[in-house]
């Protein structure tokens, strides 16, 4: 539903919030935890332009787990609120610069879903990994998905240590083929009982908001380990989060239709609205180590997502799977039709047969030590203020030598 | 270390524990969470005979995370203690019977990890899905598991709904091939951080504990939905664990030698002990709604597992992924050489095509509404005490009806 809080003319007491690109100007209120100087406790707020609104007058605790929990009416009733007291004619209140802060994880995450919903990274990974049958035969009917794992999800800025294991028969090593995945990530709202299924009409108020997600994948580990139970330590030694949570509310003026499917998907499947997708675009960008400045590697959007995240939240709930506020669903890798809107190094580089070229001349197949990958998105339509993610980035560390 | 806790000849002034055939004697002191009566707290206690010991002037809290955090050596000095007020010569202290409670998840479990470790059940399963490739070439190279889902892990006794899903191409209904699986978990100890490993010889400082699991699973959901990713919902709709721990401290007595392997592991993963398996014997009974008597479908050991659980553990952390105290490991499902050995209906009946007849002449394929299936393990070793693990035991309740 949009509403004032999401009207292109507010502006903010917060002047940094008015500045043209700005990331979060008052119509995006996004959550996030952070630590004040050398503060022991935790604090939850609200990015508004450089600084922070501490939540502690509306929200307890030191996670946003009690927020997801919240019913989505409650959420929108807070949502007004925040926007009130960052307007221009509110009264001034004590904010935060976040240039004093540390941000954590948003939340203590229950269960991670990580889905496989771009029809685009399904069909690329295939020609690579199975060239004789690409996308298989289940990729149409079912949002497939796998479980992540939740000790080693980092916020953005934590370094990425290369991970060592089997890359081949008797081969123990630091991977080689040390990729990333552009994702976005979907923290889950009010809880689910055992035995409970969501109607996908009812999906979306499970969704309370998302963030950037990279999940960093070893492919060479991949490759050896994944038959027949899937991924396993090939994905689970990181993944990165942004830490602002743009909420599901400050998403409403960027709905848009998801691309037709040629096949129908089944009835549970079948949203009753034209407009469950999201409008939200994505870069990737490299620092090298040598380098003075990033380099984009690609370009996509969220809208071109095959599977949208009410189905995922239907498809999830299906067999009567408990939902948890502050678990996290990942989009999977999100590819569009074009070369460059390629998600990956495996899809851009084939599987390292067409090295990119760096400016300074150097190339890349897979990540090198030292290497600092730049998720970033922002929402824009016309009529419409424009909001941002902030950033998820992560430095690649060498292995450790034992 | 086996040491006087373990001693055969010690009696509890508990007369329940020194009963034959009791599974929780002096000698096993498993821990649980038990709620008593219409109290509105949980509670941690072991259990002796047919009593618990409440655990509070020891252990704070409503689960054992806090336990499960502490060195070994903390985890021994408690079990000392605990035996020591339950002798035959120690003073009389107030206990709570089992009847008077119910038992209630050990632990608030952070990650569910899943292993395959029977290579057995894996060259059984591969024979049904895969005749022209049963074993596949990283089975003997590699720990394989994937990741499962936490918020659906239910305690003994907890009622398990036929799920949903999409069984074939276009047939969204309730499973037709609901199985079990037999295997033991075994909770995770002290924590390591992002990054570090765990080498082979430390390896068991992390294991706390071990109960048995019902690895419930729906077969037709998982052949259609489990390539290229795994099994997803056709294993999170309920995985069942029986309510009290068995400490690693008790299983000393009942080390072993593993299967010799056919192929060496790789450095990582050679054990420097001999005994690092443990022979636990285990049965499945079902019974069935129509029946006065449940029947027994199968017997193996956990001795026959190609993987062990300091394999296992130094695998998982091989490449940096950290461990909370109270994360999870499946075994996967523990078959054995012999057909009776078969820890699954889709192994027991060849996927349906050799039904087991049951006593009343009724067959079964996979599990109808109405089944209760229930595991039970116990260690017996000559010159030391029969220690048992309690039931895990669930009933099948029909598909919602929408």
């Amino acid at each position: 539903m949009i509403d004032e809080t999401h009207d292109p003319a507010l502006r903010s007491w917060v002047e940094s919030a008015n500045r043209p690109g700005c990331d979060f100007p008052i119509q995006n209120l996004p959550l996030g935890v952070f630590r004040h100087g050398r503060s022991p406790k935790d604090s939850l707020g609200v990015a508004i332009g450089d600084m922070i609104l501490d939540l502690a007058p509306w929200l307890p605790g030191e996670t946003l787990n009690s927020y997801f929990a919240l019913p989505a009416s409650d959420r929108r009733k807070l949502r007004h609120e925040w926007s009130a007291c960052l307007r221009a004619d509110s009264p001034v209140r004590n904010l935060t610069p976040q240039n004093d802060c540390q941000m954590l994880l948003p939340a203590a995450i229950g269960d991670f879903t990580d889905f496989y919903a771009s029809i685009h990274h399904a069909a690329n990974v295939g020609k690579i990994l199975r060239p004789e049958n690409p996308l298989l035969p289940n990729y149409r009917h079912v949002p497939i998905a796998y479980h992540g794992r939740a000790s080693s999800i980092v916020v953005s800025g934590t370094p990425i240590r290369r991970p060592r294991g089997q890359l081949r028969e008797g081969q123990f090593a630091p991977t080689k083929e040390l990729d990333y995945e552009l994702e976005l990530g979907a923290f889950l709202g009010p809880a689910t009982v055992l035995g409970e299924t969501v109607p996908i009409a009812r999906a979306e108020e499970h969704l309370a908001g998302v963030c950037l997600l990279n999940d960093w994948s070893a492919r060479d580990i991949q490759r050896w380990e994944y038959q027949p139970l899937g991924p396993f330590l090939a994905k689970n030694f990181a993944t990165s989060i942004s830490p602002w949570v743009v909420t599901a509310e400050a998403l409403e003026p960027f709905r848009t239709s998801p691309p037709p499917h040629e096949v129908a998907p089944l009835a549970y499947l079948q949203s009753t609205q034209l407009t469950t997708a999201f409008d939200i675009s994505l870069e990737v960008w490299l620092l090298a180590a040598s380098a003075a400045e990033p380099t984009r590697l690609s370009q996509s959007s969220f809208k071109e997502m095959y599977w949208t995240l009410d189905q995922m939240i239907a498809h999830h709930t299906s067999n009567g799977c408990p939902l948890r506020p502050g678990d996290l669903i990942g989009s999977g890798t999100i590819s569009g039709p074009e070369p460059h809107n390629r998600g990956c190094l495996l899809e851009l580089t084939k599987k390292g047969r067409a090295p990119i070229k760096l400016p300074d001349g150097r190339q890349r197949c897979f990540l090198e030590d030292g290497d600092t990958v730049i998720l970033h998105a922002c929402c824009h339509r016309e009529h419409f203020a424009d909001i941002g993610f902030g950033a998820c980035s992560g430095q690649i560390l060498a292995a450790t030598t034992t």
